[in-house]
């Protein structure tokens, strides 16, 4: 299996991506392809003496910075490492791509280099979140702002068959991201999508209140990308503004410093478990082939987890399994559809 | 100083009601009115032991419950405790209301018996969550799901004046919660509300990402009632889950056992910093009169809290300030509005 890499793509490019790189070659057997200056590739290598062992590098001139216009990916810098990635993975040089570069970017330009699976509305991005059941995905976690019933349903379907398929949840439980349970609650597109999930393909178990997500009720919760992205980012910020203060109150005396060290082992597994670095990357649901956003900040071992992540994404056939519970949400809908006399 | 309260709202009522009462009549040297079925009030207070100093009964033979529909408290309902309430203060037998029942028959309750300020669109629910920097105030916390811009610029106005007056904050920073810090980000409502809150009489520090709430990136949080609940709701879970988690981990053997007792003391603190029950009660922002809600889940001291609020609110003249500052932000508006030739 060959995952194709953009190797100038997040603040710790390229090194940390080499390095992850040629640690997933040496545990998971996967060859890569880096995308990105071939000169600079070579000469970080060299110098901080990382295996080019099976990876082989895909030459690319320029990057695309963070803050340039999505759309600038198929213009100004088409030959920047993201776009000569996503290129490759349409000719079929590879079998997924992991970028750590622009999310805005990369939706934009895995839909229009990649294109979607058949009928899929929009692509989204599906961000796994630690809660006390386990984790739960959160799709769309912020590519559409605004979204219709129809492409939240698809998000509903997609996120099932990836829990299903990568998590190995039997029958994953959707919910839908709302202010109250009744169905009755929310605004008009919530409204509508409760009632399209009612008769989907999947285990709809209703609406979901924010407060329920951490809490482990669902496996997959919906949302527009503009609620998915308040509650990501929600997510990030309170639990280092709660282990930032769990940090001052271990250090406020001498009794507090000892209890800290007796629990130390403990809480780093604590910490552990809120890290988005063991999840890697978040899959971008909808593209017809399989492409991984790692989280700007990743580290070799974030890159090594998202190549992990790809690589079982590819193996388990999550797109063909997508594109069939799609078939079957489009033949649900007909049969629910009025017929015409 | 007259308090009107809600004898019967809320998960613990009217034990816990009656208790924060004569905690507060004592404490703060209020006067109490208590809205609710007279017997009971007595009978409870009697078998209890709690005091009636200072405090009077004005009987309401119902209670609504929490799932009636809120347009019921007119109706149906116009007997019920909140409701015989609500009219008590707008009648100016008392100075404000508090109660810990139904928010959406408190929010419809307020603005149709006790009426909306001046030129105020919607009445929201304003609520203090527990930030690195100390607190901030989020505006709307779940009473209007939609908003339109205009809404959410009086939001902004009322929300600061709140910030200043009660928590003396002198020049409260008023962020608008979005999805990117650039003016560009968010939906329609988001990108008018950036520019009117940039022609607003308050210190408008622009968009704020919901990473930077609990990071204390702003003093005043401005959002519609869908977002605002999910940052509200988010907020509760998360706290409970990771409270939860630590809680798992410091029992996890002896030695941590040992650790947890020595931090034990600085644990009860950082418990209470996340407590909502410090604060007391949310208040209704818009409402011409001072209406607080309390949580369902109030006892004595989060009553006791709400009625402290109250008073506060009161004393400081809030509503008369708000008055100002919204008329100020009505000449600003007509001032920078295109002149008729």
């Amino acid at each position: 299996m060959k995952i194709i890499i953009d190797a100038f793509g997040g603040d710790n490019a390229p090194l940390e991506v080499l390095k992850g790189s040629a640690m997933a070659v040496e545990e998971y057997g996967v060859e890569v392809i880096l995308a990105g200056d071939q000169e600079k590739i070579k000469q970080c290598a060299g110098e901080n003496g990382v295996s080019m062992k099976n990876m082989e590098i895909l030459h690319a001139s320029q990057v695309i910075p963070v803050e340039a216009d999505p759309t600038a990916l198929l213009k100004e810098y088409s030959e920047s490492s993201m776009a000569v990635g996503l290129k490759a993975l349409k000719e079929g040089k590879g079998d997924a791509f992991v970028s750590a570069g622009s999310t805005g970017a990369l939706v934009v330009g895995s839909s229009l280099i990649v294109k979607r699976m058949k009928g899929v509305r929009r692509a989204g991005i599906a961000t796994v979140i630690p809660s006390a059941g386990g984790n739960y995905l959160l799709m769309d976690a912020g590519a559409n702002a605004e979204c219709h019933a129809d492409m939240l349903v698809q998000f509903g379907v997609m996120g099932s068959v990836y829990m299903k398929q990568l998590m190995g949840i039997a029958n994953p439980r959707v919910g839908l991201v709302n202010i109250g349970t009744e169905e009755t609650k929310g605004l008009d597109v919530q409204r509508e999508t409760y009632h399209l999930l009612q008769k989907a393909p999947v285990n709809f178990i209703g609406n979901v209140e924010a407060r329920g997500l951490p809490l482990g009720e669902c496996d997959v919760a919906v949302a527009d990308g503009f609620t998915g992205n308040i509650i990501l980012k929600l997510t990030e910020g309170l639990a280092k503004f709660l282990t930032g203060e769990l940090k001052e109150m271990l250090f406020q005396s001498t009794k507090t410093k000892l209890g800290a060290l007796l629990i130390k082992d403990s809480l780093a597994g604590f910490k552990k478990k809120l890290d988005y670095k063991e999840h890697g990357g978040a899959p971008l649901l909808g593209t017809a082939k399989p492409v991984f956003k790692a989280h700007g900040s990743s580290d070799a071992r974030a890159f090594k987890n998202a190549i992990r992540q790809a690589k079982t994404y590819v193996e388990n056939n999550v797109v063909s399994e997508m594109e069939t519970a799609l078939a079957q949400l489009k033949t649900k809908e007909a049969e629910a559809a009025p017929k015409a006399e």
